[in-house]
């Protein structure tokens, strides 16, 4: 059987990111190809307890079927705190829970873009993100970026030259896959262009509580009075990415829509995971969970860029983030990037190819992305040192 | 703000199910709207030990993220249950653990096809189904049904009609809403028909192991040889809907696509809920939990059609099911169904009106949906003499 897939799914092809995971089952391998949060930022004991507590006190809630909008103690409870600790939930607005912010990205994309239209990404950009885009056969137009976010020059002339662009998908605190976050001058401008051009804002922010230097920026979705903003969170990186539990935040004639997508998708969200997320953010202090969270990700990220910086050919430059998951490391122009990830996977190091990550894989690129929350410390010093050798050898 | 949906939402609206059971959160309405489990059914003990086993000994890997497959030994569970117990797996199948068998609707409609493409559907057919298929602007076109499944003469009529079908979604067990069973010619004559205009059968068994009398008739996806049907199952209805874990066969060609699929849509199925249901199957007696539960819904079953032949006018007529869930009853042809439903709220009992099921709202029935596997003994005696008294009133 020869089979006919629908356009928008004919070209896809697996995330590059998942098919080198499977490469990196190796235990020989070092890994900075992950995404995942370090083994140690689960507070295991916390889920554990809770969990209990749920499965003995309210068993039925959590094995029934419930509403498409999200488990109702979780949703006031985000509500609550995306008003007073995030400013993203205005008076027009309503919150959904999901299935994880991918799902998010997903419905959004699915309610607001027939096949064709232009979506305005950073460029690089989360693979994930730009995958479930291409999926609706959405034409991806990336803008490049400077050190303090996207440049906003070219992000307008991308507006004017894709009259059909329906969506704009940003990451604005420590982007996946750069490290780079936006200036509050820069989020301004974004929003004032968008309101422009009349554009929605995807504003995804999985991250942002993983801010280990420097002073918070506020969301474009403070900025929001139009209804243009729609706002993407996760308990991924802050709790736990295995349950599956994100949400948006939207104008709620948007977010009426949205809802309808979600019930067509997987009717709601696992109810124990939105009770566990619930319980953790009731009974536990997640101020100092996240203390906790920053710390870790503080030392690992300083320990990576002080052994790249130990051991990499000068030639070879990196983003210096404030928070999150990852490093951008750029080669010399010219490099042949792939032929050094292939030869580091060689040496037993495997790093994603930055072309993974742009709006069109034939865009130009000499960078590779490096994640330092899943690799061990060893594994951190180990990995460097086999890298530099290679970029002293190579550039 | 006026948003611009995409056309594939613009007209879609709220599951009617869904608004209906929001309205009867009133305590005071006896519903027979819903679609889930008795709480009888679910074993709480079972699931409380085995959640505090998981989250004791491998919270970890409970939290962590995992693979878009599924988790491998759920995964390789299902294929062995899949092959022994059901006759699904053939040797160029592949098995992916998805988020509910509504998940396993969206990603096979969303590879196999675009805007436009026709869908057949049997008439009436599960609303959530119906509503997915309508979110990728698919042309739906119902046939009717008999009482021992589709009508097969119409079904060669409409593939005639529709050269554009890429798809035929067809529930053969105790089917919803109709309760009907498709028989074993029946099935033979369905794959023959799909083979002959090289049409993909999507099989959606959710009731499959809820038969409460006769004999069980194989799946179509036993006769597959052509790599024609994708099989959807799910634990919503043997274990728990809340965990939202449901499974997808299909030869393996068609599932390297709806893996990528997997992957745009929210990565992965959340992992505690898979452990569940692994450690569920391997340390407890399922051939015993699954005779309690036909037990229960036999007697609910039986309790229903009792009191409906006790009190509903004899010109109402209803299915009477071997299995699952849901009763199908019929007024008199040319009677105000939801007239009569409205009349029915008002005094005090909820149903899902008939046309809620077809492929268009606008199809005529005089038919409306129960559901017995909800409401205690006591609200079934009391909301059928209701109805009865209505139906007596009425017609």
């Amino acid at each position: 059987m020869n089979y006919t897939f629908s356009d928008k799914m004919e070209a896809l092809q697996p995330s590059a990111i998942r098919e080198i995971l499977k490469a990196t089952a190796d235990p020989n391998i070092i890994s900075f190809a992950a995404g995942n949060p370090a083994p140690e930022a689960f507070p295991c004991e916390a889920v554990e307890k809770i969990t209990a507590e749920i499965m003995g006190q309210n068993p039925i809630g959590a094995l029934q079927y419930s509403i498409s909008e999200g488990y109702p103690p979780l949703r006031d409870m985000m509500k609550e705190m995306c008003r007073s600790r995030y400013g993203v939930m205005g008076e027009d607005d309503d919150l959904i829970i999901v299935s994880g912010a991918q799902q998010g990205i997903d419905l959004v994309c699915k309610c607001l873009c027939n096949e064709g239209d232009t979506i305005i990404v950073e460029n690089p950009s989360f693979v994930g993100a730009l995958n479930t885009l291409r999926s609706y056969n959405a034409n991806l137009v990336g803008v490049a970026m400077d050190q303090d976010g996207i440049n906003i020059e070219k992000l307008e002339e991308a507006l004017k030259a894709n009259s059909n662009t329906k969506l704009m998908y940003l990451i604005p605190n420590f982007q996946n896959p750069s490290g780079i976050t936006m200036s509050y001058e820069k989020r301004k401008a974004v929003y004032a262009l968008a309101k422009k051009y009349g554009v929605i804002i995807l504003e995804d922010n999985p991250y942002g509580e993983l801010r280990f230097r420097g002073e918070d920026v506020p969301a474009i979705k403070t900025l929001d009075e139009d209804g243009l903003v729609v706002y993407c969170g996760s308990f991924s990186k802050v709790l736990s990415p295995g349950l599956r539990v994100g949400y948006l935040v939207a104008n709620k004639n948007l977010m009426g829509k949205i809802v309808v997508a979600k019930q067509c998708t997987d009717v709601h969200t696992t109810i124990l995971s939105q009770m566990i997320c619930e319980r953790f953010l009731a009974e536990y202090d997640f101020d100092q969970h996240i203390a906790n969270l920053r710390e870790i990700y503080r030392k690992k990220c300083g320990l990576m860029i002080s052994e790249m910086d130990k051991h990499f050919s000068p030639n070879v430059t990196h983003t210096n983030p404030e928070g999150g998951l990852f490093l951008w490391c750029t080669l010399p122009q010219g490099s042949d990037m792939l032929g050094f990830c292939q030869k580091a996977v060689e040496n037993g190091v495997a790093m994603v190819p930055g072309n993974a990550f742009m709006a069109q894989a034939t865009d130009p690129t000499t960078s590779f992305r490096m994640n330092f929350s899943t690799p061990t410390d060893e594994k951190i010093i180990e990995g460097c040192e086999i890298l530099g050798r290679l970029t002293k050898e190579m550039f």
